[in-house]
């Protein structure tokens, strides 16, 4: 039975050592950012151990690396398993490289137990999913759904200047004994194991989160104009405060949109005014708002809610609002049929799960748009990521890369004998 | 009688006009900084003018000038009328100028219409009013009102780096022909014309106030502090947002301060949040608070409300509040004595008034603390000030100067025949 085939505890600790080691801050985190040397010196040492195992790799032209395991049978397409390497400047040093690194531990423990799959069963590693070297992030995965590198990207620099284009050009470079193969080939599905990034699992003591969907995420920025005074000389019937205004309209808000719908997230994280005096009632008052919810027409209904909440308390005030969208990432929910696999391979295991939404994007979000995708999350502690003190109980990966093994056999099960 | 003594209309709005061409802007404005060559320039065409109507001139070590114009009794303290010369970088033509060029046209005046007084009249020009060029404000009145140069002021650098203790030294040597006279000398009183720059007067057609007592001031920085954490992965529950707190707190007091208390001021004019991410829950968030009333007792009850307002919503978010005062200055309020003198002299001179309080801090403040001060407001064109745009119109110069003239004499009447 497939669900007795167990990974290799302590090769899998070894790998996760063994890459946190590339790109290591004094901290203890890594500093591996996409497309740079060290981002270059982990893509390497995966492709050697792959080799070394006997499997095929390929990249794309955007740099995804694949790591292959032929199936018995070579029409079908491949179902994908993996994350990211790359990692945020003061990066941690699971967010990713746990993902990545389990995955090639489930092509190595069916190596191991000499068990045969239909479908080829590919490791990807994305390219660039932190955005923080080069924005956006998801880059990879992205480029892969859509089928193409988009146009704007060739001009893009990197966050010390760098070209884009020429990064990506000496990354594909560094591995010169890898076949280059197309964007967005048919795949059979996509599994990512994540770490949660977040604190629910390891308050509520569970093991495995199954990921239904990733939330939406739109971002605004509102700006509220009404007229820089003298803070002395100006009586209150005089003013035309837009600090009144937006502290009117995010005091409603913050009472409503959150505690009235569970699923929301509603963030003010910018905040800036002008001319920014201690003694000058504002001219304008400008702020970000961070607005996730898994469902789109919940996002529209909360975005109108934001933008007249807004304009009303302008208006009260004597002031103008305006707002205006920064970015809108639509929400992505996960086949039910691909997280009934999930259901059961942690059955077979044995392992407690909670059915969760990811706060965050994930590459996922993109492969889901073409192909059947979901994600496995595992507890980090006190919730904290992008951050050198990131830390996974070695158990807790164990027991991640343990149901990635077995759902992936579950899907494989499922989705592996469709042709693409 | 007195009041039937005019001021010459055509010489004073002349002064303006050359007084403004001194330091002017191509947008109509003046820059004409504390102790700049500029202001020394200034000085100088003032002395000049003085000298030629043979008025003694002096100045003492902060360089604060004197233009005197002898009474009959050499016994008696001199009684002052004036105000400064300094503008800011992008100043108006009258926040200042007016009042001063305003006194020296009462000292003409008396001088054209043969009106011997028993106490000496001295116009004076503080330095440094306006505090942009170097900080403190008000540097000249204060020192005058101390009795002395406070040492901190030794090694103050000006806006481009300048030392002050030079460029002090430097304005004090462009009058050679000068007499020195010690800081704080006994006076009578003092009265100062200024422009409004807030929007009262011209928007209830009245051309005079008369000022009873300035505002005091104080600035409170307030830092809430909670939690920095990812917008999309932390629920309500779990966070602890210091943008929350501020905004309730902020709510709860732009409701109460001004709107129950209407000699209240409350002005929010900076606000920073950390880290300032888009996407994450800001860690902290600062504002500064200014605060003004008339009443030192309310101002005290009013820093206590704020204190605890922001206190407990920090706490019911999860977060903690700090409180500092960055500045704190008293208000001050003009003897009844010297105002029912400015209300004789509107009476006789048929002009409107209004009891005003003022916003801003003008040297009287100071003056005030060492002997009977009063203030003459007089409208500007949308209560606009601080600005290139700043506009008085000519009658209601010509009035404010009609009203000091008159206010003078009823004021020498009172208070020109105390010995200091």
């Amino acid at each position: 039975m497939s669900h007795q085939t167990r990974v290799n505890s302590e090769r899998l600790l070894m790998r996760l050592d063994d890459f946190a080691a590339i790109g290591a801050t004094p901290a203890g985190g890594v500093n591996r950012q996409a497309l740079s040397v060290k981002d270059r010196e982990a893509r390497r040492l995966l492709v050697e151990l792959a080799l070394a195992r006997g499997f095929q790799v390929f990249q794309d032209p955007i740099a995804n690396l694949f790591i292959r395991r032929d199936g018995t049978r070579g029409d079908l397409p491949p179902f994908l398993i993996g994350s990211h390497l790359d990692s945020q400047p003061t990066g941690g040093r699971f967010d990713g490289a746990l993902g990545t690194l389990a995955a090639f531990e489930v092509l190595e423990s069916l190596e191991d137990a000499g068990i045969e799959t239909d479908a080829p069963l590919e490791l990807v590693a994305w390219t660039n999913e932190e955005g923080s070297h080069f924005s956006p992030g998801c880059m990879g995965s992205m480029a892969f759904s859509l089928k193409e590198i988009p146009n704007e990207w060739g001009d893009l620099l990197g966050s010390n200047g760098e070209r884009f284009s020429e990064e990506l050009q000496a990354t594909l470079e560094a591995l010169p004994q890898v076949q280059m193969r197309p964007l967005g080939f048919p795949i059979a599905g996509y599994l990512e194991l994540h770490i949660e990034q977040g604190p629910s699992l390891e308050r509520e003591n569970i093991p495995i989160g199954i990921v239904y969907g990733i939330q939406g995420t739109r971002w605004l920025e509102v700006t509220i104009t009404g007229q820089a005074s003298h803070a002395g000389t100006t009586a209150l019937s005089f003013r035309r405060d837009p600090m009144t205004a937006a502290v009117a309209a995010l005091k409603t808000l913050f009472d409503t949109v959150m505690p009235q719908d569970e699923e929301a997230r509603f963030t003010i994280g910018r905040f800036a005014v002008e001319p920014g005096s201690v003694n000058a009632i504002p001219g304008s008052v400008t702020f970000t708002v961070d607005l996730r919810h898994p469902d789109t027409e919940s996002l529209n209904q909360l975005e109108a809610l934001i933008v007249k909440t807004c304009a009303e308390a302008a208006t009260s005030a004597g002031c103008k609002a305006q707002s205006r969208r920064l970015f809108d990432m639509p929400p992505a929910a996960f086949p039910e049929e691909l997280l009934a696999c999930l259901d059961r391979a942690a059955e077979g295991q044995a392992l407690t799960t909670k059915r969760m939404l990811s706060g965050a994007f994930h590459d996922a979000l993109f492969v889901n748009r073409i192909a059947p995708a979901a994600m496995i999350f595992v507890p980090c502690r006190d919730g904290l990521s992008h951050n050198e003190a990131e830390y996974v109980e070695p158990a807790h990966s164990i027991a991640g890369a343990q149901m990635l093994l077995a759902s992936t056999l579950e899907a494989l099960a499922s989705f592996g004998r469709k042709s693409g």
